[in-house]
């Protein structure tokens, strides 16, 4: 173990989880308690500390031998105040100076705040699957589709702290409505649970398929669903799975189009069918992308920390900050 | 004048232009002569580097007395190596070392080689419109449509040199074909060349429009026509128009939710239309941008230096490869 020790704490709706990370990255100790959100605000930062020190105990440390904290949150937010604006997932949440409150109830160590998706882009800059890498986007996949940056070595906020929203990049616009209130974004063909209504609305307009037997039990199609029953042969899975790669590839296009990385790297629910994504979303990029770049095509790759790259990311975070003199 | 001097040159399809700036972006003498680029590679360089040593002396000064050279050229190209790979305007150029053939001919002057789009958005940031900017995207709206991002006070290159190709994002996929081969390019809407292929082709499907009589004197509809036609009032012009501001605006979209830069700056010919372009590309982003982001939008802007933004980068983008010691 190293002398640099820092803890990240990750807030999600569902989950909060904390974990201590050496500057290698090497994790010392994990927790992962209920959010609980509809406690309210208080109650929740009170509950993120509490996971906090519970990661600071279980790595048999003082919280006194902690350098910093990372703290990744949904957004928006603003990084340089510390503050989460209004997060679409936390309704009642508006303007609450997340940072200051955690730091208050952690020794007052200096603490800083990033976006969610950041922290999980960062850890796999940092330790995990681009480890190495010029630079790197990362596109969460599930509910709806996140996306975090990282160029030159730092996390890339934007200027308004609302860069890397890839699901909301309208890749085929005035066709599929979003959640958002825009058309044709990537979220509304390749997210998890479009995906599992696009299946949905094809069995319930007759198309023939083994999901019927799904809904005919009275259950949900789901995209891991769609997996299953895609890998079992049935033709319609397969080709609602192909079509959501299209898209992504269609969203990874405009992405290297745009800012041109090294590396993409996904995560979440879907990734989890590794070569089946990659393959799939490897072979319509290639068979899409213009002449002018052919052959040029950004490493593919499936997050190495999954679901835990969140709070490692955050402790990333927090050392960056330090290594920055930010905080 | 202060005793840093820089070289620029912007080697263009049709012109050469070449200027020499202080390192406050004072331009001291400017230059413009025709590339004739069926003369070969060999012409063409030695043409670059009488124009550009015609701007030094111009500027009253000897060659020495110049600190460094940047080049702007159309890419493909690497910038490390200083070779030009395969730009699809100069067919016969392939892994052209210009950077090194140019600065052989120059005294052996330190030299940089950026790709065009990078250079003009660089003179933008450095000293024009976005001069103070944390963050910009430049959209060259000529034939097709170029790109060029600052971040973070560096010209984003990406890890392939091809990032910016904004004209190449594909915003409706599956309908209008590009050029490039893709569907639904950006480009493919509102580029000059496209947008007068849009009207050409109402036109001659019988819409009523006074742009009729351009076709009927045997002439072509351009870009230019259709402003001058939708100002004199003609209904199909301002739709056409509006359609490619809408489009526009939805690549702008695109762009600030992927990179989310503070401003967005036009240039090329239809930026000349000014607030005609602006306020429309405006207005539809309000429209269509996602409620979660509303009232978060970059500034939007005309380019201060037009078409000589080229070479006025170029020399800024020499003094930004010492001032890194890169060169």
């Amino acid at each position: 173990m190293s002398e640099r020790i820092f803890l990240g704490i990750d807030l999600g709706g569902t989950n909060i989880k904390a974990g201590v990370a050496d500057e290698n990255a090497n994790v010392i100790s994990k927790v992962s308690i209920k959010t609980h959100r509809q406690d309210g605000v208080d109650a929740v930062v009170q509950r993120m500390c509490e996971a906090g020190r519970e990661a600071v105990s279980q790595a048999n440390l003082d919280i006194s031998e902690i350098e910093a904290i990372g703290i990744g949150a949904p957004g928006t937010l603003n990084h340089k105040t510390g503050i989460i604006i209004a997060p679409p997932n936390f309704p009642d949440w508006q303007d609450v100076p997340i940072r200051d409150m955690v730091s208050k109830q952690l020794n007052n160590l200096p603490t800083t705040l990033e976006n969610d998706a950041n922290v999980a882009a960062w850890a796999e800059y940092w330790a995990g699957a681009g480890k190495g890498c010029d630079s790197l986007v990362m596109l969460t996949l599930g509910t709806g589709i996140g996306g975090g940056i990282i160029l030159n070595g730092r996390i890339h906020r934007g200027f308004h702290d609302t860069a890397g929203e890839i699901g909301h990049m309208m890749i085929k616009v005035d066709d599929r409505p979003c959640v958002c209130g825009q058309t044709g974004c990537l979220e509304a063909y390749s997210s998890a649970m479009n995906i599992a209504k696009i299946a949905t609305e094809a069995v319930k307009a007759g198309r023939e398929s083994s999901l019927k037997k799904v809904l005919d039990a009275g259950q949900e199609i789901t995209c891991k669903l769609i997996e299953e029953h895609l890998r079992a042969g049935d033709k319609l899975a397969a080709e609602i799975w192909d079509d959501a790669c299209r898209y992504l590839a269609i969203g990874c296009i405009d992405i290297a189009n745009v800012i041109d990385p090294e590396m993409i790297v996904f995560t979440g629910g879907m990734a989890k069918a590794g070569d089946l994504l990659l393959n799939a979303v490897r072979k319509h990029f290639q068979e899409i992308r213009s002449y002018v770049f052919s052959g040029i095509i950004p490493k593919l790759a499936i997050s190495k920390f999954g679901s835990e790259a969140g709070f490692i990311g955050a402790a990333g975070a927090a050392k960056l900050a330090r290594d920055l003199g930010e905080i």
